[in-house]
């Protein structure tokens, strides 16, 4: 690991606030407490979570509302008691579980009775075989595949996330869930939230675009529009979450955030088993803070370590928009340091400029022989356009940017086309249609007549 | 059967004029021929079809791109031979067969090989155990289901009639899919036909709001924009598919209209499995076309005849919006005859104001004990806002419609709270955010600050 211990913590602190990116505010100030307000006491029942572990120093701590170290300020994930011992009962086990991502209950901070609670039940997303944009990008049919996440309830992977925040919501007594956010975040708290029988409390810009405010406020939570810029509303969040207006509340992305990062573990699981529990050779996957390609190579450590899937090498691919890739900039450059950048893409639901897993992204990256690459916004929108013309997939602009990346590292001859390929699709096209609009208009407008059809040439 | 032989679908294909409604261009105009353009001939597998049936005069047809009968004009079905004889041996295949509406291959018009061919894979949606919306309104709780058919690939159902008329198109040598619309099946035939290397073409009114210009275009195919109202377009494809110039065309909902509609069967299949193979005592499901509905009743007629579920009484209720609720008029006159009308509704996936199937649907409410009922466009409005706020749902209009009907029919007492009751939600909420975006917005705008945030009384 390049970040050590508090001294470089601080820095990134202070970059956070030059950094106009759309940060989670998972990072605390130096001298704040690192915790959430205090949840009521009594035995938490995480399942097979056995505390949190300092990423950084490895101290442990108890299951709680905590997510960065006491000691260096590094931050906390989840620590487990995994059940190794019987890999072909436990694969039984997952594989006559439930379709969702509690069929992996026993690998996941949650209770063993989860699937009985309220939630959403996301995840067990199509993965898609890709021989049509195989063909069109270089790759050998039958190698290429695309998990899909916008088959999740609120159409983005975030309902992964979101539903193990509220499982450790649950267990530490907080009865409201709350996050700052700009899109994705705001409709998976908010649709969690009111299936669970919670209070939510969504922070956002106050001049969001009104489709997004719509998406956000239709669950009937609280959606209180904050007067400043997204880098506004993460401050106030901080601050919120250390008064005692805030006590009661879980912060999905802060002070739950140990437990959220967990459920893009799932998106590892599932790609797994759904290729006959087999790691793919080679995966591309979108960096937004970086949580997420992080998880999902905890996840497929985690098999390895089970005996669910053998132990074969695997190359993992970051895949960032040109106009905010710091970590793409850093890989290139060789650095161990990643530098904010103020973002400006249309990939919004991947603007974090100073992302906070990013030092782990360029050291997987590096480890697992892969690389972080980035396209420009053109290059996003033809990717959209390709996937949806070959596959029928709609993607938002975060599916836009790894298969656009996908194809420039086929081309480059990062990624070998006769291996097997994982391209993530995150989010829903539908979510993010101006990407898109100005190039997917009409072919043709004609009168109703079959003359006028015969002059446009359209007749197959 | 209340509509019978030539006489009265002549009058109904000349209202079909007359009424502004989106009604498909399903209904052939006498003299016309019933059948689209020649298929290439060559045996046609079509898995357990073994041809086609007039529903009026029982005459039956080889397999081929026909949907209307030679003898008396009235619509085609589907008629199988049935894998009778042996229920749990049907049942233990459909069980262990993909997680979606291919594993019931064995009772639908298509290959026994078809999940090895590309198509989207609908299906398998989730069946939501909506313990909240009963306690709001009115059901006793653990008896209410919501089928949330916004998981679909392309977030409606139409994914799964337009994949039974994808592979009708194959059987019968098509090359190019099409249809005219002016929503949901524009997207999911795009989206179909991509996937499975077709060529598509559909028609649009040329004033299409953008939003959905651009779902329809993303996928590649083309979108002609037709100067007319959505009867001009309708009107234009008829004469279409009876010209040279429509030669290889697969109208989804038009010649291939037979196969299209038998993919409404497996909303029954899957509901009953996902109740442990057990028919609910009570369906509410959205009335356009009416297809949907009579082919609900069709697979579970299917699943009795078949021994997979226990004989018993179910009630089929259907939904309208006040706006085009001609078939809920002729339920409450006691009428047979559906008379036409002017759509006037926010519901606009179910503004067909000239139902083809509104006598069959008649038919299945009385005999089934159910009924036909509508409500406005406020009570849809707030209907789905109810469903957002007590599950996480966010459904498009015609799930509001639903919504806002079973909640009338409790309150009417017609839909008993302790029996068990499934509510279909047929589309996705971010199709549709207009109706909703008035009554969305922020609860509160402040500056970023706690002393706002304890002014504005939100701390919870």
């Amino acid at each position: 690991m390049r970040r050590k211990g508090l001294a470089s913590m601080a820095v990134q602190t202070v970059e956070t606030s030059a950094a106009s990116g759309t940060s989670a505010a998972g990072t605390p100030a130096a001298g704040t407490p690192a915790s959430g307000t205090a949840a009521p006491s009594g035995t938490v029942d995480l399942g097979p979570a056995s505390g949190l572990s300092c990423r950084e120093c490895g101290t442990r701590f108890d299951l709680g509302p905590i997510f960065a170290c006491a000691e260096c300020f590094g931050p906390l994930e989840v620590a487990y008691d995994l059940p190794l011992g019987d890999p072909e009962a436990l694969r039984a086990k997952i594989e006559s579980g439930p379709a969702n991502i509690w069929r992996y209950a026993p690998l996941l901070p949650v209770p063993a009775d989860v699937a009985d609670k309220p939630n959403l039940n996301p995840g067990w997303t199509k993965l898609v075989k890709a021989d049509n944009l195989a063909r069109e990008i270089g790759v050998e049919p039958g190698k290429l595949f695309v998990k899909d996440d916008s088959g999740n309830p609120t159409h983005s992977f975030k309902d992964r996330v979101v539903a193990q925040a509220l499982e450790a919501a649950r267990a530490f007594g907080f009865t409201t869930l709350s996050c700052s956010s700009t899109g994705n975040l705001a409709g998976a708290v908010g649709a969690a939230a009111a299936r669970a029988g919670f209070r939510s409390c969504v922070f956002i810009p106050h001049d969001l675009e009104q489709g997004k405010v719509v998406m956000a406020a239709v669950y009937g939570g609280e959606l209180v529009g904050i007067e400043g810029n997204y880098d506004d509303v993460n401050r106030f969040c901080s601050e919120l979450i250390g008064d005692p207006l805030g006590e009661g509340w879980g912060f999905v992305n802060v002070n739950l955030r140990p437990y959220y990062g967990e459920g893009s573990k799932t998106l590892a699981y599932e790609i797994c088993e759904q290729l006959g529990w087999v790691i793919p050779d080679q995966l591309v996957i979108p960096i937004a803070s970086g949580s997420q390609l992080t998880k999902i190579d905890k996840g497929l450590k985690e098999l390895i370590a089970l005996g669910l899937v053998e132990d074969k090498p695997y190359k993992i691919f970051g895949a960032q928009a040109e106009g905010c890739s710091p970590v793409s900039a850093a890989f290139k450059a060789g650095q161990d340091v990643v530098r904010p950048q103020k973002p400006n893409t249309i990939a919004k639901s991947l603007a974090i400029g100073n992302p906070a897993d990013g030092p782990y992204v360029l050291d997987i990256a590096r480890r697992t022989g892969g690389a972080v690459e980035d396209v420009n916004d053109e290059q996003v929108v033809d990717a959209i356009k390709v996937l949806a013309r070959t596959e029928g997939i709609f993607a938002e602009t975060a599916g836009g940017v790894t298969v656009g990346v996908t194809r420039k590292l086929v081309e480059a001859g990062l990624i070998d086309p006769a291996l097997t390929t994982v391209v993530l699709n995150t989010g829903d096209g539908l979510k993010t249609l101006d990407a898109v609009a100005e190039t997917s208009q009409a072919t043709a407008t004609i009168p109703p007549s079959l003359e006028a059809f015969r002059s446009a040439g359209l007749a197959g």
